[in-house]
Formats: structure tokens, C-alpha cells, sequence
């Protein structure tokens, strides 16, 4: 049957590549009120998908702007979000015969829908949203992060329904949010109050990537996060800097004296207590990374780009990235952006600054740890507001479990190659929410490449990647079943 | 025939109004490649005025791009400014009688007819295209800054043509610019290559504020500027701060870092060298300036609207903004600036920083101060780039002419109170030029107030000090006919 299914996506290859297109076409940018009806049309998109290929119980679940997010205003003169939530997609097979007389396990495989704003759009060689092959790779926003990787799921779930006679062998639920680009809280809050409709054994998520081309690889760590904003309010309104410069207080030269005292020179953050929960990865983990083939000087150059790579003193790229935390300025909304000289003292200017936490940074502590130092740093004539936007928790997923055994065995099938363990700077949320909330793990079993410029313009998908994950899905389900 | 022009005025006021309302409507943001057309027809606005009244050799001269503002580009991913010059309009009566069997003096009338960006739109509370009467002033961007000053000078030639036969008591020449609020390099450009089209013996120069209402007030000293970007460059591309956080460089962090290095917590400016050549006002100037009606706590309240007045200590807020160099920035545009959360490292990101210098801080020199300390300052990982925008000379203009004391007398008749000399904090480059190129003393007779909302939101100009303004420039183009 596993190879029937196999067989089925090869033959079907160029129109699920097609099918996938249609999807990268709508512009599902979950952060942007703007594009709030594609993202609701991205979400219908695979429901109508889920319903076609033969899953059950398919329905949106909406989802409703929870109360940190109402609170996140702008003052006047900033963009001020009304966002409200995006759909949940869920879907269920759940008959699946019984295997060696015991009931079939249920896996709960998860994706998201939305995708990050495009810009900056000059950069993009072909238009964001008009999906475009090139060099075996297909550029859009979401190829790799994570639309591509939904499709993995959809199209190994067609297979398999078609080489079983309309079955499945093993239970599935889909659950696919639309925030997780924004912080997944509607997810989250569905997943805390109905576990029961989410009951499972083992979730799969592909929203991470491979170590290296060719190199099955199984992610077991995720680094947490708090994404905040810090506003610093100066004068009334607007000023002349030629007329008030010497009086007035300036919120940018305000947040630039906060900034530059969040961290040192050398990368550490100083925010005190900052490291004090930090957990070290264990000394096996640190020397199986160090067998890993990275080569520093080709990632800085052909992925970061930079004169010289930045962080830590004393650890290298990998546990720097991996497993260490870090302080990011990610834009600094006020004053005046335009071409040009406008000489105004803006009244007000605001920094996005995230944090990635590693274990056990819990997020609330690390946020309070974080607002009360910024706020001792206020310069005077400001007054400042530090806001949490989001957060997750790190979390380091555990290798020893069955489910583990069936995506290794599965990706060996199709690579020929042993698992790698890696961990990944990255946040994926609902991890510890599957884990906390459902008390199940997760396979993060992801197809993307280091390259794949994630979150940045000219993302890409290798197709072959695209072909090998609707495989090694199809085998780690059928593995999953028969065990 | 003073009386006559007064008179004259006095019975044509609600008509210069609604011109002057008409003027206010064309949104002639010059530095906005998106209004060169308008910015244009404001100057063709101005030039038939110029021919109605009687004025005569009514020309637009055409202003090329300087080889500064052409290298002004920024890398991709930001706004690229593709600025043309704006026209200079030109008029000239150089026909006036002799007085006392010498030729009559030529008065330089100088304004200009750009305006600032109306940006944040959403704090007008009427919008800035649409000139609304409220409480007895005019609001519009542009009101103070500088078309209704312009246009003074426009009615007080209508009204001493129309009292004195169609003829003027004084040569005079009308130059007006539509590059003020980006610089003014194609006004410096004629002025420089074309000193013989522009003799006279005086400018006047109506771009500044009196110093409380009811208070006449001649200005005679002005701040230069430089405006500068400093661009960072880290990474080759956007790049995702889970994957790249604590390898690749931020240069958010990096231009805070910078910034918080051009400036303590006090106010004091850290560039080696940069305080070296300021001059300090004289013992008399300062005992002036603490005779003038000014109540700090009310000017922080009703003005700046902060928590405390910022700047240099052991300087009064007159000296702070009027005789010392000051540094601020205005905006820092790059990353990810919309609502949400982006967990972008950006490529690069600007800051635009300008500093108000004083006389006699050379505008050049001190760019070359700021610029090297700054690349001093360059994180690793990171490449600045340190681009000059403009530059303008700090300048004190003499009070011993009798031009002076033909404003001082006008605004006397006018006022019924004796003038007060002050400085502004400003820069209006075109006055150094002024005396560089041509050789004559500007006179600086301004009818703003200081809560008109230059530069700011609901910009403003009083109507009684528009009318007031009338009367005192045809007084004092009698006045200096007369002398």
C-alpha cells in the first residue's frame, strides 16, 4: 500500500506542483488588516482541498482577537492594527482499522496558511505572489514557510486515501492556523480549551527545515520568544528641531540609549538576570553538533552575507543560534521615513525588539525581567510604554519515542541516509502548546533549506524537497499506523 | 501714500485671505517626488500674482538637481528619491524715483513657497490642503511656514502699487524659492553664479516668528544645519531572527549603538572636536535675552508638552536653542515598521540625523568631524555609509544699518512697542548666502508665533499677524525708500 501511495504522488507530481501554485497566489499576509479576506480565502482554499481528497468533519474555526492583542495601540501618527482572528482549518479521518488489535494511533498533523508581508517588494526577482520556478526551486512568499510544506501534508494524505480505497491507515486530525506569523494566540487558546476534539498520539509539524541538502534531519529543539514594544513619548506633538532642538526630548536618541544598553558590544544582553534560567544543552547534543557539516565561513558567506558573523563570544554559530538567546531590533516606526530632509523632532517613536528564549526562559519572567530594565533606563523628559506582543516557550523535544523511530525509517526509505537531530532558532509555539495542552510530542519533520530565504524576499522551495517530504509523509503515516 | 497703501490693505483683507487660502490648497511638498506637479503650479500661482500686481520680468527660473542630492540614493528596500529642482520665481520694479537726488535702493524680497510634508496626517484636526478659519487663525500646512508670509509680501507690493500710481517707493527684486524644506541648493546655485541679477542693497526676509504675540521682533541670528543619513549594512538580505539571531549582524542595533555614542544622557554632543569653534554671544546679547518675556515652565508646558525640558546643562533654554549646536534624529527608516509582529533582521536600515550648528561651526568642517567620529564608532559586521543631505552656515546678523532701523521704526507704527532682537534656533541657509554672494544684510522680519505648529500638525498663522505683517512691510519699503 505504502508503495501504491508513493507511486501515486509520483504520477500526480506536476499537478500537485500546480495545485500548490494556486495556493502561493493568495496573498495570505496574516499580519496586514489589508489582506484579512485573502487570508480567510487561503483558509477556504484548503478546507475545499481537505473535503476534496476524501477528509471528514472539515471546518473553519474561527477564532477571536484575543484581549493582548486589543490592547496593542498605537498612539496617533502609527499604524494601529484592528486585526481579527484567522480561521482554524480542521479536518478528521478517524476509523482507521484497528492494527494488531489495538486501536489505530491518531496523528495530529500540523501547518499554517499565512504567510509573512512581502516587503521589502523591490528585492524580489519575480512578483511575490505570482508563484515563478526557477532552477528546480519555486519562489513565492510561503514556498518554504509554510505553505509548500501544508501541500507535503495534503498531497501524502491524497495518496494515501488513493492507494487505500478511500482509507487511511492510521487516525488523522489536521488542525492549520492562519496566525502564526502574529503569534498564533487564537491556536493556542483553541488548543488549551478543546483538547478533547484534538485527542492524539503524536503530532507532525513541517514548519522547519533540513540541516543540509540530502540530510534527513528531525528538529528537537525550538528556541521560544517574546516580541514586544517599546514607545517612548517626548513632546506634546511633532516639533522643529531648529526651533525646540536643545529643549525638546528626543524619542529616537531615547530608544537608541535604551537599545544600545540592552546589549554589549560583543552580542551579550544585559538585561539583568537575563541568562539566569538559561539551560546548556547536554554534552552528547554539543558534540553530535559538532560532527554536523557546517562550515562557517560558506554559511557567512552565502547565507548571512556580512563582513563577519556577530553574537556570543564563546560559543559557536550553532549553539549561538540554537541554543542561546538573543536580542533583535526589527524596526523602528516614528518620525520621518521618506526620502528627504524633514527636520521634525518626532512627539513620539517606537522599536520592535524581540527576544529568542532557550530553555528555561519562561517568556512572562523573562518579559518582566525585561520591561522593568528598560524602564530604569528611561531617559528624562520621556515616558515610556514597553508592551508585550507575543511570546512562546522553548522547548527541547524528546528522541525516544516510536514516533521518532517511524519518521527516521521513513525518511531513510527516501534519502537513503540516517536522521540528523538539529534544533532550530526559530519559534514554533504550538509545540509546547501539543505538549502542554494534549500531553503529546511532535515530529517536526521539516523540508525546507537553509537558503530558502525564510521571512525574507525571494523565498524558495526546492521541488525535489517538495516531492521527497509528500513521501516521507506518506511513510511516516503508513509506519505510524503498523506500529 | 504709506497711509493710502495702508488704507488700501486694510479695505482688502478678506480678499488677501481667500488668495492667500487659494495658495495654501496646492500641496507643494517639495520633497515629495509625488508633488513636483503641484509644487510647479505653486510657483506659477506666485508668478501670476507677480504679473497682476505689476511686478515686472516675472520669470520661473529653473533649478537643476546638484550632484549631492543626485547621490543621495538609498539601497533597495527604501524609498529612492527622484527629486528635480522646483522653480525659482523671479520679478523685478527697478524703476522707483530717486530720493534726495541718489538712486533709489533695491529691497531683495525673499520667501518660498515649498512646504513640509503634512505627515502624521492623522493628527490635523482640519486637513493640511484644506485652509480652515478657526479662533482667528488660519490652519494649513504652510499657513506660517512660509506661504502666508510670502503672500504679505505679495499684498504689500499690490497695495503700495495701487496707492502710489502703479508705481513703488523702492527698487525691488522678488525671489522665491520651492526648495526651502529640502535645502535650497538651487536658490544657493543662482545666487552664487548670478550675483549681478540680484543687486540690491537689502533682503527681506519674512521665515521666522515674532517672539510672543504683540511683540515686534527682528531676527538676527540663525543656527546652521547639516542633515546626514548614516546607512548600516549587516547581512546581504533580510534575514529571519530565529534562524539568523546571534550570528548575523542587526543594524538597528548597530545605529543605536552610534547614537548613543553622538550624545550623553545629558545633552552634551560626544564628537571629538565638534564644540571647538563656537562662539559665544556677547555679554550685552545675553543680558537681552534674559529681559525677554519668557516663562519656561509655561513654554514646557503649552509648547513642548514633555515631562521636562531636555539639553545641555548650564545653559538657559533661549542659549540651549539659539546659540548652542544641538543633534537629533529625525527618523530611522528600514525594517519592518507596520503593525504586528515581524521577526525580521533587516539588511540595512537608516538613520536620519541632523545637528543645528552656530556660529562658527563651518557646516563642512563639522560633517567631517561627525562623519569620522561615526565610522569610529562602526559595530563589526556592519559598513556605514555616512551621506551629507544639506548644510546650511549658522549666521548673527548685525543690528547697526539702517534697514534695521527701517523695520525697527515700521513695526513701531505698527505694534506701538519697540522691537526685540532675538535669534532662532532655525536655519535659513539663503541668508548666509546673502552675505557671501551678494554682500548685503538681511533684514529677518517674521509674523509667526511660537505655538504655530511649524514643521508639525495643525501648522497655523494668525490673521491679525498676517495683516500686521502687511502693514509693516509696506512701511518699511517706504521707509527704506525714504532713506
Amino acid at each position: 500500500m505504502t508503495e501504491s501511495a508513493v507511486m501515486f504522488a509520483k504520477d500526480n507530481a506536476p499537478r500537485f506542483v500546480e495545485e500548490l501554485k494556486a495556493l502561493l497566489r493568495i496573498p495570505s499576509v496574516s499580519t496586514d488588516p489589508a489582506h484579512a479576506a485573502d487570508t480567510r480565502r487561503a483558509a477556504e482554499f484548503v478546507a475545499a482541498e481537505l473535503r476534496r481528497i476524501g477528509m471528514e468533519n472539515v471546518r473553519l474555526i474561527e477564532t477571536s482577537t484575543p484581549e493582548l492583542i486589543l490592547a496593542y495601540g498605537v498612539g496617533p501618527g502609527l499604524v494601529v492594527p484592528a486585526r481579527n482572528g484567522h480561521p482554524l482549518v480542521y479536518a478528521d479521518y478517524l476509523h482507521a482499522a484497528p492494527v494488531k488489535g489495538r486501536p489505530a494511533p491518531t496523528a495530529l498533523l500540523y501547518a499554517h496558511y499565512d504567510v509573512q508581508p512581502p516587503d521589502p517588494l523591490d528585492e524580489w526577482k519575480s512578483p511575490p505572489f505570482e508563484p515563478t520556478e526557477r532552477d528546480g526551486n519555486i519562489y513565492a512568499r510561503g514556498a518554504v514557510d509554510d505553505k509548500g510544506q501544508l501541500w507535503i501534508h495534503m498531497k501524502a494524505l491524497e495518496s494515501l486515501f488513493a492507494a487505500n480505497g478511500g482509507k487511511l491507515p492510521v487516525n488523522v486530525r489536521v488542525l492549520i492556523e492562519g496566525e502564526e506569523e502574529v503569534g498564533g494566540e487564537g491556536i493556542a487558546a483553541f488548543v488549551r480549551e478543546h483538547p478533547e476534539q484534538l485527542a492524539a498520539e503524536v503530532a507532525l509539524v513541517s514548519d522547519s527545515e533540513m540541516f543540509a541538502p540530502d540530510l534527513p534531519t528531525l528538529c528537537v529543539g525550538l528556541r521560544g520568544m517574546i516580541y514586544t514594544e517599546i514607545e517612548a513619548r517626548g513632546a506634546r506633538t511633532d516639533l522643529h528641531s531648529g526651533m525646540y532642538g536643545g529643549a525638546a526630548p528626543n524619542p529616537f536618541v531615547a530608544l537608541a540609549q535604551i537599545i544600545a544598553s540592552l546589549k554589549d558590544e560583543s552580542g551579550k544582553i544585559l538585561i539583568p538576570g537575563f541568562y539566569d534560567k538559561v539551560a546548556k544543552p547536554s554534552a552528547d547534543e554539543l558534540k553530535a553538533w559538532k560532527a554536523l557539516p557546517f562550515d562557517e565561513e560558506h554559511y557567512r558567506e552565502t547565507e548571512v552575507g556580512s563582513t563577519v558573523l556577530t553574537g556570543e563570544p564563546g560559543y559557536s554559530v550553532l549553539e549561538r543560534t540554537w541554543a542561546r538567546p538573543t536580542l533583535d531590533v526589527h524596526g523602528m516606526p516614528g518620525g520621518f521615513i521618506g526620502a528627504g530632509a524633514k527636520t521634525v523632532i518626532p512627539a513620539r517613536a517606537v522599536a520592535k525588539v524581540s527576544m529568542r528564549l532557550v530553555p528555561d526562559q519562561a517568556p512572562a519572567e523573562t518579559f518582566a525581567l525585561y520591561k522593568s530594565y528598560v524602564e530604569s533606563l528611561c531617559p528624562k523628559g520621556i515616558t515610556l510604554e514597553v508592551r508585550l506582543i507575543h511570546s512562546g516557550d522553548a522547548i527541547v523535544v524528546s528522541t525516544d519515542n516510536p514516533y521518532v523511530r517511524a519518521a527516521t525509517s521513513a525518511m531513510h526509505d527516501v534519502f537513503g541516509k540516517d536522521t540528523v537531530f538539529i534544533r532550530s532558532g526559530g519559534s514554533i509555539p504550538i509545540v509546547g502548546d501539543f505538549i502542554r495542552e494534549l500531553g503529546i510530542p511532535s515530529i517536526l519533520m521539516g523540508f525546507g533549506l537553509p537558503d530558502d530565504n525564510l521571512h525574507a524576499p525571494n523565498e524558495k522551495f526546492l521541488l525535489a524537497n517538495f516531492h521527497r517530504g509528500i513521501e516521507s509523509i506518506i511513510r511516516f503515516l503508513e509506519n505510524v499506523g503498523a506500529s
